[in-house]
């Protein structure tokens, strides 16, 4: 068990707290975990924690950022690859489809614990939805310069990558397809490339 | 408000329970409506309505599949039309979401009745989604044969399709996106058409 040191410093503390909260979400569920219960685990007083988090809210908060910061981070660094644009777009959809599977999607307290972050506080996951279409966006940037992808909208698109991915992102949706017939994660990846490489009027800027 | 007569056949006693049963469900809500509601309202004893269906979940299916119906329906005489196809696909595709937007989309107790026959009859949804599978199928084999589209596995096509437009389809994305950015509906079938026209390497057989 984790425990707190007199001598750690308050990035430490607060990082110590929002392990032990999710683990807590995970085990306990969101609902059924009190802030007394955090403090009680890292054995320290609920008001030391209120030093940190003013609320439970802000605690569910921080978790989820820190899960959603690990996956923006991947998709970062494979945005700032220099392989070619569409083997990068292939690996950071993947990546971000599975790294999502694996930290929010699962048992009815993982489901809990997302569904209240998408009902309570909304911007969060905007703010993480913009930072993966910004990391897709950087990719088919550097595809339309090296004439791999036809797009002249580069947001546009992204966003519409995005969108495309739907069922392979949003949390609900990977646990509501994963026994449901259609296409593979692959076979959906290479479809929404292949709109990335011709480019639509829309997007390119011709006729339609 | 519509009321049964002794003769009527049973096909007509059927959409008017029917009817009825929407109607409650939508002004009451799922859960709170009750067989002897629906038949206190058609002024029929409980025991008449068992006759033709054999709980308050078949009465809650048959609902469904009238309204999934109605969107089937669209879809396939859009299907049939002799348009070029990118123009019908776009018909198609847009149809279906503002259908499914009207009927499937609301306040909280519509949200109740779609979120049950998803949880609970699952294989009406799916025999729906199969439908629509199917129709947007018949257009990309129409262009696939005309050179319109470079596709060589239309049924992985038309699922791809499918699942690319989840965010204007599935009822539930629908409500979350609404006031969210993305791509606007015309934007998003724009994209999903050009992943067609293209075509990737494994929907057209050719090397990545």
């Amino acid at each position: 068990m984790t425990l707190l040191h007199d001598n750690d410093t308050d990035s430490e503390k607060k990082a110590c707290i929002l392990a032990t909260a999710e683990r807590l979400f995970r085990d306990v569920g969101y609902l059924k975990t009190t802030v007394a219960d955090i403090a009680k685990t890292l054995k320290m007083s609920p008001a030391n924690i209120y030093r940190f988090f003013d609320s439970k809210k802000s605690i569910h908060e921080g978790v989820a950022r820190r899960l959603m910061a690990e996956v923006e981070d991947a998709a970062d660094a494979i945005a700032a690859k220099s392989n070619p644009p569409r083997e990068r777009m292939h690996e950071l959809l993947a990546t971000v489809s599975i790294m999502n599977a694996e930290r929010f999607v699962g048992d009815s307290k993982i489901h809990e614990m997302v569904a209240i972050a998408m009902e309570e506080s909304w911007d969060v996951c905007d703010a993480h939805i913009q930072r993966i279409v910004t990391a897709i966006g950087t990719v088919i940037a550097d595809g339309a310069k090296s004439g791999a992808f036809n797009v002249k909208d580069v947001e546009l698109a992204a966003k519409c990558v995005c969108a495309g991915m739907l069922r392979f992102f949003h949390p609900q949706m990977i646990e509501q397809s994963a026994k449901k017939p259609g296409p593979s994660l692959d076979q959906m990846i290479d479809f929404i490339i292949a709109g990335l490489t011709l480019g639509t009027p829309d997007l390119s800027g011709g006729q339609r």
